[in-house]
């Protein structure tokens, strides 16, 4: 193991190993000791970048979020803005796939969340950047007619909300949601919604 | 204060007294001492009803649990299937307005029910019972020709994560989500998209 490598790098490592833990025991069964050993360390080298397995938790939360916001922002600069909304959430979905071996580790960093004013911050930082970025794409979409009357903020956190509401539901049922069957039906239902308003505005 | 009340009035008497402290101080932040004196009885006397604070929120739980679907069968009697839709929406709405108060509470009751297997199991029971209840409307309305080819069980889960989504955003960000403008909105675009279904169904 190289003992000079740069904290980033060192980080992303153990952020690695720490999701591969997580995948096979559980956010909860696993140790930090587990950890370690997986990514090749001592554990005072992990507690030199983390404090512990909660900031593990928000660290791959953060890293998550950061490519979410990238994929995002690459699509919108390639597709017109209903394509982009598919797009949006078909790289979404697929992140959730990645996500689904923490679930239950996820609601309960939401259920620490909702208590520590800091991590509450941190989340509802990524719920606003989401909403400012899916509301655009339907402000655009509007200007360029391709649909109708609508709020842009408030279908932007209805989009977001399924998303969300979905991945709960997932930890707390998982024989009982099929993410890749509901994401479909929902988005396609919602977007032909949209797309239903401008029709309406051309008919009646 | 009535000694001899029959259980389940005194257990009603304490969730109400829960409930009560809850909206004022937090789930967090009540203690059952707290839940006594405003229900007029003796510590004791709670924990005679109630494991404990945990316990008062799975019996809250069940409580809005059963009213919700009372009233969906109420509605569903009185309505045709998309009516009925609309309408549970807004009843499902309404008890949200409810349960804000408890909306940390409630995540931190889904986070317990992530590691707790006989609570998970309560949750699920709700999510089957609710997309049973959506997914019988929604083919209902299929058969009357209201709406076109959907898959009723997928979008009724999609239904269902719209709801549980915004609760948990609105626990995360309270100023960020303005659930009665985001319910409407979304709950008005899927409907808009599956009677769109249909209409292109029959032009195309």
């Amino acid at each position: 193991m190289a003992k000079h490598a740069p904290p980033e790098t060192r980080r992303a490592q153990i952020l690695d190993a720490a999701m591969a833990c997580f995948a096979e025991r559980g956010y909860h069964e696993t140790s930090i000791d587990e950890i370690a050993a997986r990514a090749g360390l001592s554990k005072g080298a992990i507690y030199h970048h983390f404090a512990g397995k909660r900031d593990i938790l928000i660290g791959l939360f953060e890293v998550w979020s950061a490519q979410l916001i990238r994929r995002w922002e690459t699509i919108s600069r390639e597709s017109d803005p209903l394509e982009a909304l598919l797009l949006d959430a078909e790289a979404t979905f697929a992140s959730v796939e990645d996500l689904l071996p923490l679930s239950r580790g996820a609601v309960e960093l939401l259920s620490h969340a909702a208590r520590d004013d800091q991590m509450r911050g941190r989340v509802a930082d990524l719920y606003t950047a989401s909403r400012n970025h899916i509301s655009a794409l339907l402000s655009d979409a509007q200007r360029r007619g391709l649909i109708g009357e609508i709020e842009p903020d408030s279908v932007a956190t209805a989009l977001m909300a399924m998303f969300e509401g979905l991945f709960v539901m997932k930890a707390m049922d998982p024989e009982g949601v099929d993410i890749a069957a509901v994401w479909k039906s929902g988005v396609s239902a919602v977007l032909a919604g949209l797309v239903a308003t401008r029709k309406k505005g051309v008919t009646s």
